[in-house]
This record gives structure tokens, sequence and C-alpha cells, in this order.
């Protein structure tokens, strides 16, 4: 492979952990390339909250300043080792797992890529919809699929059906043959009823513990809360036996109340995940997941605002705030 | 097979749910045998804790009434329907799955047993220490291997090892290639040494928790409970990434503090269980290995004592008292 790589290029990155002031758009050195790994010509990233976490240092993990951030990426090959055998220059590709356990991140005009970790991008499906998808879906399939051990003919609770992450699992849930009751706001019930939710309830009415056990008089057999609103007394009680509630949100928060022997009296099960703890192996499986999701189910992730990679910080600031409600795209100069 | 079985019995039953007042010695019908159903001359019985939780409505189960209480026997067998294979008469048997589901007890002079509930008694082996051990061996061996999916190298932390379900605990996780630290009091540390664990640690020590983190830097792959005092925050602090806690006690108990995300950064779980949930395939596995833990290691169950079957009010208000340190084993007359 040629190549027409500079030395340095524009990346987002901090010195050390803190506030999202601490965000420095600078330049620094084009990333070396290992024997296995893949240079990328990054296209758009996509900023999470884990994103926010790794940055602040709520979420603990081994980074090397300074330090890029950001963990998802579309792009384009540039330069591949010897040994990152299937790709080749001018490829399109997409990344979900970069910016932490000593990674380098995404934000930036290049990002070296194990070839492990990186995936092909169709070519009908568009830059936006992968790099949008790519940690909500992810997160989303590994939490039914992985984690859940979700089987054909259960019933599922999304808790936050209209979110991206909560909307994916919705839709793959249904693909995958269970029967969703998810809770939204009442205008975005038609868009997750849309998406093939059985039942969507308002997560605002006063009688929703009522209207949950209701929709679902067996139980459910698996209960995914992607919103952080769920009670998780609430959740154990309305888990069928042997139901699986994920654990996924609220990394930080308060200590919630388990009612231990509720839940053991049935078999059922907490099962903590997060998605920086997937192995390379579950990410391969998840991006074909995500593929699949946006290839055949009429779920699309909602991008809130597009902006340039120079306004990092200000894009970590409103996710901070609660303020967006979907997916920042960020794109290098 | 021929059989002199009389058409009544003495049994210890209940006309309703209650207290331990509740529980009437009396004559019962001697209980009819279906096609695949065994009868059997009941040796000696023994009670569990969740015995008492069935009798007084605690734990909710279907309840035929009268209802003979208790769940553990040895006996001997006296008839057996054309479709229970494999069992003769004058077999020695035991069963851990009676009372509760629907099914009627074993606390009585003669008791029906579906074949696939019902175990050979090995010959080598003392009814006193099956019927002793049916029911927290069983339990043990569930929450490890099936529920906690131990794997040999693993470290496993076991609150109470010098209880019965705690001690077979202990005994079977150091059989199975683990490493095992342990609470109990102090001078029942060298016991519960002779098991196998690695470390026995005081229970009421006032720096447990330090101790607990000490003994395992690297955290627990398992954390087993038996005694009901662990804290539930501490535990999952302790646990290693993708650890297990099997949650089995504190039915009724005040609900804890679980925090959430601290759980969930690590992908850990906790994993509800209740021995009555249990398939019979599940219990016929646990039945193999509550015999190979009487074989193949020191561990046997503590007897703590011995009384007439007319005298199973009193064994339940004892258990219920919490004045007893082992098991208490019954015969009728």
């Amino acid at each position: 492979m040629t190549d027409t790589v500079p030395d340095d290029m524009w990346a987002a990155c901090i010195d050390s952990v803190g506030p999202a002031g601490h965000i420095r758009y600078g330049r620094l050195p084009v990333p070396a390339v290992g024997p296995t790994d893949v240079l990328v010509r990054v296209g758009t990233v996509a900023v999470n909250p884990v994103d926010t976490f790794v940055r602040s240092g709520a979420y603990a993990t081994p980074l090397p300043f300074p330090f890029v951030v950001g963990r998802d990426l579309t792009g384009e090959v540039v330069r591949a080792g010897p040994g990152a055998t299937g790709f080749a220059r001018g490829q399109r590709v997409w990344c979900n797992s970069l910016g932490h356990a000593g990674r380098q991140g995404s934000f930036a005009q290049y990002a070296t890529v194990a070839a492990e970790r990186l995936y092909a991008a169709p070519p009908d499906l568009a830059d936006e919809d992968l790099v949008a998808a790519a940690h909500p879906a992810a997160s989303a399939w590994l939490a039914l699929f992985r984690h859940a051990r979700l089987r054909a003919g259960e019933t599922v609770y999304v808790g936050g059906g209209a979110g991206n992450v909560g909307g994916a699992a919705v839709a793959l849930a249904v693909r995958a043959g269970a029967r969703v009751v998810a809770t939204a706001r009442a205008e975005d019930a038609g868009a997750v009823r849309a998406l093939g939710a059985a039942e969507v309830l308002d997560h605002r009415a006063p009688d929703l513990g009522e209207q949950t056990r209701r929709a679902a008089p067996d139980g459910y057999d698996v209960h995914l809360d992607t919103s952080g609103h769920a009670v998780l007394a609430d959740a154990v009680e309305a888990l069928a036996p042997g139901g699986r509630l994920v654990a996924m949100v609220g990394l930080g928060g308060a200590a919630a109340e388990l009612p231990v022997g509720r839940l053991y009296a049935k078999d059922a099960s907490i099962v903590g995940f997060a998605l920086s703890n997937a192995t390379t192996a579950d990410l391969a499986d998840a991006a074909r997941g995500v593929v699949g999701l946006l290839r055949d189910t009429p779920w699309r992730p909602r991008v809130a605002d597009r902006l340039p990679l120079s306004l990092t910080a200000r894009a970590h600031r409103a996710l901070e705030a609660g303020e967006v409600r979907g997916r920042l795209l960020l794109t290098p100069p």
C-alpha cells in the first residue's frame, strides 16, 4: 500500500481526566501502525455518554496521555499492517471500541485500529447510520443476546424505547421473535410501535407499575432499562420465574433497593453489563447484529446534531447536561 | 410386588398455613400410588428452614390440605407403580423435593414420591448422612455449579462456612479445583480449614470487609453467602470482573442496597436461586453431587438433634428461633 499520510493531525484530546473543559483541540502526531493494525482516515465520529465518563475519570480505565477521546468511527483505510489481512486501502470501515483500556480514541483525523476491532462497512449502509448505530445498537444486541440470553417467544420489557439503545433493543427483540413492552413519552409511542412493540406505555403515567404488570401478567423474561428511570424493586417484582434483569445504566448513581428474597424465590438474576468489557469476539458478533438491524428492521438511530470535531468539548457538555435526544456526530476537518 | 401397607398412618400435617402451632400430629390415609410413583416407608426425615416458610405461608406454593409438611426423606421402597422402573421393594432410597408445588410432604410413615424425584441410596452411605445432607448439599451443589457456573481455578467466597450449606459449598468448591475463602466463628475455623478452605475469616472481626478483600486481591469469581449476614454492597465491591453473586438467603428480609453502577461496570451478576425451583433433571444431577460429596470429601452434615416425628412442631419452633446449629432429624414410629 502506498499512502500520503501527514506527520501530524487535528485531534480532540485530554492531558488528564477532568471536566469537559479539559478537552483540547490541537495537533498530535499521526499514530504509528503496528503489524496487525489498520490506520483509518476518520470520516465521522459519534459521542457517547461513556466517553464523558472516561474523560471525567468516573469510568476508571488505563489511558495514555495525551489521550484522544471517543470510541466510535467510520472512515477509510489508508494503511494496513502486514498482519491486518482483509483490509485494503480505500475500504470503508467502522469501529466502536477505541478510547479505553489503553487504546487511543477516535476523535481525530486519523486513528489506529487493531484489525480485530475494525469492521467492513457494507456498501448499502450510510456512514452516518453506521457510526450513529455503532454504540447503542451493539449495546442493545449484547444486552439482549449475550447477557440476557433472549429466546424467541419470551416477553421483554424495554425502558426508554424511543432512545437510541432502547429503540435498537425493541427492533432487535421483535426481530428475534420476542413480545416487547416498551416505555416512551406519549408523543414517541407511535414510533416505538412502528418498531414492532406490542405495547408502549407512557413512562410518565402515574400507574406505570400497574400498567407494566398488566401488560405481562406472567412476568417479563427479560428486563432492559435503558433510561435509568426504572425502580429496581418494581422491576424485580415484574420479572417472570427465571427472569433476567440487565443492569447497564446508572454508573455513579445512588444504590438501589434490591428485594433479595423476591429475586431468589423465583430464580431471577440481575446481569450487569458494560460494553467496555466486551471481548473482541463478542464485539464482532454484535457488529454483525448492528448491520442486520440496519438492514432488516425499520429502526434508524436518531441523529440530534452534526458538529465539527473542534466542538468536542461542547458536545460533551451538552451530553452531560442531558440536553441531547439522539446522537451527536462530529467530523474532523 | 406384594406388600402389607396399612390404610392409614401417622403424619405431621397442617390444615392451613400458619404458625408452628398449626402442625397437627395425627392419622391420615396412606397416599395413593400413581403409575410412575413409588410408595416409600419413611425411615428418617430432616427439617429445613424452607419447611417453616412453606408451613407459615411466607413461601407461597400450592398445597393440598391436609398437607403433610417436609421435603426430605430416606426410607425403603414398599410399592412401585408399573412405570416407576428401576425401583424394587426393600430398596433404600432418598428424596429432597417433596412438600411444595402441590406435592405432599415427607413427615409421615409413608410418602408417595414420583420416580424421577427418588434416588437409590448407595450401600456405603448411612441413612442419617444422606437425609441430613439431602437439602443443604444439593443447595450448595446447584448454587455453585448450575447457578454460579463455577470453574476450576476460580476464587470462591463462602459466607458461613461452618454451616451445613456453607460447609458443603466449601468442600464441593475445593474438590472442583477452586480456591475458597470462608467465614466462620473463630472456634469453627479449624473445621472449615479441614474441608480445604485456603483462608477462614472470623465473621465477627471488625475489619472483616478489609480481610475479605485482602484474601482475594483480584476479587471473587463466585460469592455465596449462606449466613444471611453478608452486606450486599460490600459483596458486590469484592467481586472480580465477571463475578457471580448467588442470592439464596434472606426471604422476607429487608431490601438490600445494590450499587448498580459498581455491578455493571465489571459485568458482574446477581443470580437468584431457590432449590424449590430446581427441575427434576437438575435435582438428579445434584443428587449425584451429594453422593460424591459424602464419598470423596471429609464433609459430613452436622446433626443437632434427633426427635420423634410427633415433635415436629417443636422442631419448627426451634428452627424459627434460630436456636439450632445443625440438622434436626426426626423418625416416624
